[in-house]
């Protein structure tokens, strides 16, 4: 709290000074000075400073803005002589965006649009760079006009003064107190009551109000969703993914440090590394991370694909398919990598538990992706939900989607490996994910029985897609390295590992109907362990390989140079209590207890 | 940090303040007076203040003292006249004991030990209450006399002044640095450098150094390792469980005040613990809960059963057994309560990132005990290593004490279960389990596949023996409430709950040999389905029936009354942030940026 408080008197102090101190130079009150000064300023941390501002706030105008107003709010945001914030969240809804409460409803006779929020749970709550900074909000409320309720829509309100940035009238608006890490992120309430903004206000790329108030929409109405998808996307590659591999560079070098226990007497402690147990809790973690690292690449390029298809063509045909991949790959990615982190901190024993690691706040961190930007649980629901129509259509004999085309692919029933160096085998593998893909889709049109498990059967269905989808990703990445060998050698290596440490994790669906063995299961364990020893020569280059800079990753046991232990001294050293108390301090102190 | 820089101050400030404000008077300095008062102020934090030095300074001592030495140590440290730390892991070593590198040496020619610890790694790292707190250290320390080594034993030292604090010559002492939880426990290290103690501060219940240097050896080898077994113990009721107790109170009580989505148009939305996804999340913890709480109390019987034959017999013969019990039980529960309290914080969505749901701090700190006190893979294997010693047993025909007696049981094949309802039958579950606990254990005799997987058996092996333990002991508790039909009803279903649960988590261990089919796991999953509609009712009164305070919980979201959007909303207002700068504060800052 008291760290909290220092922030943000810091900020305030910084802004008013900043203020105070260019008028008193006698020059023209230059907010947008402020403004930039701040936004390079340390004390916001720089990584996450005006995430939203610059992640969201900006990009959404230009998805969902016309010409003109992305002409008019794009310019002055990018200049940070506006600070945004994406204000849609209630304090009783998140993900079930129907259920937003705060209601714009427009008014023809003053062309203007009223703002309101009807009870406690319709404040929103959440949004980033609110509580200290914005001066603007992207609204996202429910639109009524001519007496009709017309869905959720986005609208730019401004809620501080340009001026002293003080709230302005019918707006309350503040910081909704600490939180398990984002500390710098400034996430706060918002409360607006009969608040009026002109019709120009509304995003209106793909819908209108018209002065007589008619509602005129074009296009879909899951283009309001498109920059969610987006988001979403940057999630993965910006957030999720270098959490794991930051992890995974901490804990592997860490490994080849510490020594514990001795193989034989007399000889030196053996490298933690060294150790099978050591070996299988972090090398699948770092396979994942270039499995996850190249879908994310893969997916990022589907995307701009299907928004030029939707901006040049007016083609919306693909949106479903990305909005469920999207869905599915964000749940799955970031359940993985959040259990990956703390797998990695717990591997790294003791020292994993200070915060000096650096590991605690990688954890705490990646673990709030799991909810924000669509809590995992609904994603993975709308994911299977787009999965069963697909399926229906597999029925009805209609085409699908590339992504989900596998669905109506012929259907095996038995695994053919039958040594243990049989699954290392692309081939063997994939079609088991394949089968496991097709398996948890079919099993919705079963018996009674299926039908109770039909929620148990979302999430596997979920993930079955996803895990086979990201496994025939790897496996065509490396078909596509054959030209350079080297590289494609350490990496197969890691594309194998990924996909049988896959297999070995969710077993029980590939036993399930017998498409493999108990038999085939240990030669699958076999084989992994295997490959557990090949990673084992490398691993060190690769975590190296990822560029993170001392710096960056901030860890005492995770430094290039791999003096954990003195690290970890010297730091403490620097630790408050360990140091002398200046007397001005010690006295003004004595008089508070 | 800042938060941590001001506990520090208040702490030294206050012993400052109390031992000169006391001179002052005229009175004569009373060094405990101010620990009394210390130890009961707020400023530490009352529930885990001096945590070490109760729980484990004074219980060691008891334990591994002679009478004169209780006698002389126990005393002052209950009257808080000296604080006391237990400091035994360094900054290169922790649970591999062996390795600890802190020397003790005994010189006969003045009848002293002499401490030292001759590098880096040797240092003392991670003890609590020893950073700020404390005048005396159990040193745990390799004993070397007549020059040889005899492994680690423990020494009282002193290593703070007790008029006025200052760490005694050769002692260098301070604080860690900052954790991902329990700031208010002043873990530190401890550096000594020739330090001389007296020959009578060895602790010698079971060995001795005589005057002339000779060792002197009583009763086992194990029994250093015995008041670790009871802190481990100790550790279940009074950390890991309450953990996860508290978090299912706040998840269950707020799943019923959260609505969320309509299941008919026209209808509220649905509250969300209404909804098989959010009761699948929630109530296999729950019944967690109980199942662990039973074993706690069955497992602290047999430990003062052991303690009883140990000191009033010299009996050793159940050690080994409680030893393995205590690492596998910790090893579990403190794996199974972290994931637990995290899937309560992630069921409450967005909120419970929040740190005013009380949910994030739950997890901070409950992730700790899988690494403190025996880390959790270390700890498997020791469980693992007991139960391979067992299986040698049974292949020679000797007997097996109590807890693994059913390994020499007949191995069933098949699981009997052809309708939904013959797997809430107690017979049926606990013989699924115990099959699986005898199988993995067999695994050990097999073939050349079977030894490259003797690693991850090792952990099904303890994990499968730990299970059955709880499942029967639940069955067995269950038994015993006959008498009280309203009661045993209730809990019968969580127990059932338990056990399918388990099951199904682990579907891969009950299908990999043909004991369990597919369509069998299917009916476990119909039944637990079941199972979960029947927890529904009784949910919010079974976590009323826990008795946690509002305080105790510190929740904005959990609390008795419901009102979880008010108290977000009150609480908020409370932030700093939020709050009017005040003005002196204000130009305090303004000259520090």
């Amino acid at each position: 709290k008291a760290l909290y408080q220092m922030q943000g008197l810091l900020l305030s102090n910084l802004m008013f000074r900043l203020h105070k101190g260019l008028t008193a130079l006698g020059q023209p009150y230059d907010y947008s000075t402020c403004m930039v000064i701040l936004c390079h300023s340390r004390v916001l941390g720089a990584d996450v400073a005006f995430g939203i501002h610059n992640g969201v706030f900006i990009p959404t105008i230009k998805e969902l803005g016309i010409e003109a107003q992305i002409a008019k709010w794009v310019p002055l945001a990018q200049d940070l002589q506006i600070i945004g914030t994406y204000a849609q969240t209630e304090l009783g809804h998140g993900t079930y965006l129907r259920g937003l409460e705060t209601t714009v409803t427009f008014d023809p006779s003053n062309q203007e649009f009223v703002i309101n929020m009807p009870r406690l749970s319709s404040i929103k709550w959440w949004p980033g760079d609110l509580g200290r900074s914005a001066t603007h909000a992207l609204v996202l409320a429910q639109l009524y006009t001519q007496g009709k309720c017309q869905g959720m829509h986005a609208f730019i309100v401004q809620i501080r003064s340009l001026v002293d940035h003080s709230s302005l009238p019918g707006v309350t608006v503040g910081d909704i107190g600490p939180k398990m890490n984002f500390d710098q992120v400034d996430n706060g309430f918002l409360i607006l009551q009969n608040v009026h903004i002109p019709r120009e206000n509304m995003l209106c790329r793909y819908s209108e109000v018209s002065p007589d108030g008619t509602y005129v929409k074009r296009g879909s109405d899951r283009i309001n969703y498109f920059s969610m998808v987006l988001t979403r996307t940057r999630l993965l590659s910006a957030e999720i993914i270098p959490a794991l591999a930051k992890a995974c560079v901490i804990a592997i070098r860490y490994s080849v440090v510490r020594r514990q226990s001795k193989l034989k007497p007399g000889e030196m402690e053996t490298k933690i590394l060294d150790y099978q147990m050591q070996q299988q809790k972090l090398f699948p973690q770092l396979a994942t991370v270039f499995a996850f690292h190249f879908m994310a690449s893969s997916f990022e390029a589907f995307c701009n694909q299907v928004k030029v298809q939707i901006k040049s063509k007016g083609d919306f045909s693909s949106l479903p398919e990305l909005h469920a991949l999207s869905a599915g790959l964000k749940a799955l990615l970031s359940d993985v990598c959040s259990a990956g982190v703390e797998t990695c901190r717990r591997a790294c024993g003791g020292h994993g538990y200070s915060l000096l690691s650096g590991l605690p706040s990688l954890y705490t961190r990646v673990a709030g992706s799991c909810t924000y930007e669509g809590e995992n649980t609904v994603m993975q629901l709308q994911t299977a939900r787009f999965l069963m129509n697909c399926l229906s259509k597999v029925y009805s004999g209609q085409p699908l989607p590339q992504s989900v085309s596998y669905l109506s692919d012929l259907f095996s029933t038995r695994c053919c490996g039958t040594e243990k160096t049989d699954f290392i085998k692309p081939p063997v593998y994939t079609k088991a994910y394949k089968h496991r893909a097709q398996r948890s889709g079919q099993c919705w049109g079963g018996n009674a029985i299926h039908c109770c498990l039909m929620f148990s059967l979302c999430f596997f269905c979920c993930q079955a897609h996803c895990q086979y989808t990201i496994v025939n990703n790897f496996v065509e990445t490396m078909s596509r390295l054959q030209h350079e060998p080297e590289i494609q050698q350490v990496l197969q290596v890691l594309c194998d590992l990924y996909a049988l440490s896959g297999i070995l994790a969710n077993a029980e669906e590939f036993l399930h109907d017998g498409y493999m063995t108990g038999h085939q299961l240990d030669l699958v364990t076999a084989s992994q362990r295997d490959l557990l020893t090949c990673v084992r020569k490398d691993a060190v280059s690769l975590v190296d390989a990822f560029d993170y800079s001392d710096q960056q990753l901030h860890s005492a046991i995770g430094s290039y140079d791999g003096h954990a232990y003195q690290r970890l001294f010297e730091w403490a050293q620097k630790a408050p209590m360990n140091a002398k108390v200046p007397f001005a301090l010690f006295l003004a102190l004595s008089s508070c207890c």
